[in-house]
């Protein structure tokens, strides 16, 4: 029987990419839901090809529009907003949500499938920054498992395969180091937006890419990977490798290094979490080890840096911290890329924010009590 | 309780690299027998360290001389040649043997110990290269384990932790290139002794240091890759990376690759034979990711150094031409340590000898007989 998945997000990279993936085996997954907020004219070719039983968009005007857009002629529900994500990705039937919705929108269709013991396969990295204490704590009750898409996290997952974890030694987060890695910090003061949107390896969507720009994205990482793998914070070092070839390490206590490399493509991890924990066979183009030319690992540049700095810190404060950190990343990039504020204005809103906000410790407690309001509401 | 451990060839390099590592585990293994050949004075001080019951030297003669040295203080039983060697590796309270003995005479009582299911760790490559059919026939039947003692295949049990057999695309095989890699064609005609024996990174016995240098160690360790990890040999190939940090890798179906990366350092592999399937605390150094330097991979070249294209070669040939080219391998590299032959004469004498000899496909009888007819002399 094929198994039923959902995507939130279907219409960004990461959602487009997993149905690139699907669309190779669709004799073993069916496409039940699809959620694309704004993008219509995306989100049509997708319901044509894939046939799910529901589409979300954002509100009804945007449903109008889709409906009109698919001139009734698919027999489908076209539902809206926050209850919309929340319906698919509780479905009954559904035993995959894929979740790759930029930002904290994440969250609650997260956190709702995990209460459902779904597997969840996770490339939006914000709900488990943010919430990665409730999440993990209410997936080990619920049965339910999360994933990791993005490659880092992946890498990690494949390395630490049935190894036990009193095993590791450390986890070693490599990063690119964005678009802005080499710019002294004079050349930082001026960066445009198109400079930082241009990552040298990877394709991914705008926010990301600034995050990879500052860096955050990689304290994002961290903080990310201290939920997915359990691991205290000052066992998670990030490694600059400017060729991204090397997704991620994880030492082990007899020194032994496990590597997981590849391709740049998003596809290998999304297929790793889609099958996990199975591999399957692709044709997606293999990494000619013999052309990928030198390979480097660095030390981080926290001074030019900060964000990875402040990353380990909200960690260290704990409790709502990281999601402070996250809120203000989240607001202060938007910022960035409405040309209200300059690039290194990023990291010292996240600072100022961070010194004024008291951490609330019992993080499930408050995230309980603050999902119950919004659901309440 | 503690695991009961002989070791063959304690006095060579892996032997006493493996004592190195026991020396820090005497509460979890206690040496049972060591064997030294003609190497009484290092013998002597491990057998005064370690206190086995039994040790194993080459005959009578050197018996007297290692009795006088240890000045009859010891109370320890000492026997002499292939006996004595089948002795203590077939002890029944021993669990692990040790197999560090330099060239072919390892086979007779590495197949001694597997015949009583025991387990194997495994540094002489000459066995598996020479009869690795029939080791791991008589393996899977006995339940004994054969475990490698190299940093290559030791990478490769590590990267194949609990992965399926059938999600492996290909074996990489990384080699530092030796002494040699970089010197012409006509340079390579008068390379000296020294010359061939200076290794950029290890530190070995002599025979496989000059197999490095002709590359044939990397076409003798195809041939065990194949017996080790039951994989036909086009899926196995060999890259160049001089810098002998990553110790081998695994393609998998999906175009990931996995790759093992430590320090050059034999007690590494050791150490994880000898607690296999565990991992194990230990002080040695750690690798400095970030001060190794740039990492390159590139394709052999095999006209150069022929000696990969006749492991190839005599694997498709197949039954006892590996024996053939690893006999003639012996020779050739003897010769040209007693300088009686040049460097470039390597290759030539295994290929001739490799032409005037038919195989024996029947592997497994061929060394029944020939084992039979040793053991009743």
């Amino acid at each position: 029987m094929r198994k039923k998945i959902v995507i939130l997000g279907s219409t960004g990279s990461i959602g487009q990419q997993t149905l690139e993936v699907l669309r190779k085996y669709l004799n073993e997954f069916e496409v039940i839901g699809l959620s694309g907020w704004e993008n219509t004219t995306f989100l049509k070719d997708q319901i044509n090809i894939f046939k799910p039983k529901i589409a979300v968009v954002k509100n009804e005007y945007i449903a109008k529009k889709l409906k009109n857009d698919l001139n009734n002629l698919n027999n489908i529900k076209i539902l809206c907003g926050i209850n919309g994500l929340i319906t698919i990705a509780t479905l009954e039937e559904v035993d995959i949500i894929v979740v790759a919705i930029t930002g904290i929108a994440s969250l609650i269709p997260t956190f709702e499938a995990v209460k459902r013991g779904k597997k969840i396969a996770l490339a939006s990295k914000e709900a488990m920054v943010v919430a990665g204490e409730l999440l993990v704590k209410e997936a080990k009750l619920r049965d339910a498992k999360i994933l990791p898409i993005d490659s880092e996290h992946s890498a990690i997952l494949q390395c630490l395969k049935n190894e036990q974890k009193d095993y590791i030694e450390k986890i070693i987060l490599t990063a690119s180091g964005g678009a802005l890695y080499n710019l002294t910090e004079t050349a930082l003061k001026n960066v445009s937006i198109e400079e930082a949107l241009n990552h040298p390896n990877w394709k991914m969507g705008k926010k990301v890419t600034i995050d990879s720009a500052t860096l955050m994205n990689k304290g994002l990482e961290v903080i990310e990977a201290k939920w997915f793998f359990n691991i205290p914070a000052d066992k998670i070092v990030i490694v600059i490798h400017p060729q991204s070839y090397v997704h991620s390490m994880v030492q082990f206590i007899d020194g032994t290094i496990l590597a997981q490399i590849g391709e740049h493509d998003m596809k290998i991890p999304i297929q790793y979490a889609l099958f996990y924990p199975n591999r399957t066979i692709n044709q997606f183009s293999r990494l000619e080890l013999t052309k990928m030319g030198q390979l480097t690992f660095k030390k981080p540049n926290i001074k030019k840096f900060p964000c990875i700095k402040l990353a380990y810190q909200s960690l260290e404060i704990g409790g709502t911290m990281p999601a402070v950190l996250n809120g203000a990343n989240e607001i202060a990039v938007d910022a960035f890329l409405n040309n209200q504020i300059s690039f290194l204005a990023i990291p010292l809103i996240i600072q100022n924010t961070m010194k004024e906000n008291k951490t609330n410790k019992n993080l499930v407690l408050y995230f309980t009590n603050f999902l119950y309001r919004i659901y309440s509401s």
